[in-house]
């Protein structure tokens, strides 16, 4: 039972997020995502109880399937090789055609940047651990005189580059670019500061 | 007369500016920029015509502000002093308390990437033009083995990185993560290929 459940859930949660990457998080709704899905708004909202507790509910989600994207990462030996794993992983995971509108998770970053809340505060929780998962990347083989916390921020800051030239200016080169950029990063990391 | 049209013009698109910043370019309305200004709809209407030719004025309006704080630009000698001037100009605008959601060209990229259509292709153009600011930069000091493009690209990761640290995680570090890595791009683009 409890598996016909999440599957059902689970099945619900793909539709949402396949919606708010096209609409945003702030565009998804009950009504939007029951029509979606052909199921009744009232069994909807008794499955999440609010729109705050379904766009957290799909930020996890989203979350778990890009922490699944990445765990084949933990059978390579942990330096450039997983780094560039998880590069790779990011880069699909932006273009993926299954969510139109790219990542939910960046694109609600951008909508909810200035917008205290609950929904906010998971937003924050996800993005301080795939900071530390890259923090952790770099720890596996930097220089120790450099500062695993501006690896990171680079790191992320090529990640939202591609999203950028990939997705908004649909850039032929845009993963030339952002793998050249990660390969200087690589060097650079492994240098003495 | 058409002095007294442009400071009424101006004053509309500051304040729809600052909406778009907190709302997203697809949240602003003639409505609700009418009802914050105390104009009538039907006037604000006649002014624009439609909301994607408010969403299109609002997004160049942004430019032009952006533009002209980077003009002093224009008096330093063509070289890295230029471009940490222009980034400086970049991450102020970013963090600037009139923009409470932050940069609202940013933000529409996120909400248009997938959108085709009139407000989509005016905010190409305006990213292009960003685009071709940051390779002119680079143009007058990098070693010639560099491509100027891919300098641009690293160049605008950055400024997102810096966007999403700020604004997003509210990082106290991310102001000098973010020159840190502007003074690594700038030693890369004078170092041989």
């Amino acid at each position: 039972m409890a598996e016909k459940g999440d599957g059902t859930r689970a099945r619900i949660l793909d539709e949402a997020l396949r919606l708010a990457s096209r609409d945003g998080l702030e565009g998804l709704t009950i009504g939007g995502l029951a029509a979606a899905l052909d199921l009744s708004k009232s069994g909807l909202f008794a499955h999440f109880g609010s729109k705050e507790a379904l766009q957290i509910a799909v930020l996890e989600h989203a979350a778990d399937r890009l922490r699944e994207l990445c765990a084949p990462a933990k059978g390579l030996p942990a330096g450039p090789e997983r780094l560039r794993f998880l590069f790779q992983v990011s880069l699909d995971w932006i273009d993926d055609p299954q969510r139109p509108g790219g990542c939910p998770i960046t694109g609600a970053c951008f909508e909810f940047d200035d917008r205290d809340g609950p929904v906010r505060q998971a937003l924050i929780r996800l993005q301080r651990n795939g900071q530390e998962r890259a923090v952790e990347g770099f720890d596996a083989f930097a220089h120790p005189s450099r500062d695993r916390h501006q690896l990171a921020f680079e790191f992320r800051a090529i990640t939202l580059g591609y999203h950028h030239a990939s997705r908004v200016l649909r850039e032929p080169r845009a993963r030339e670019w952002a793998r050249n950029a990660l390969e200087s990063l690589i060097e650079k990391a492994m240098r003495p500061a």
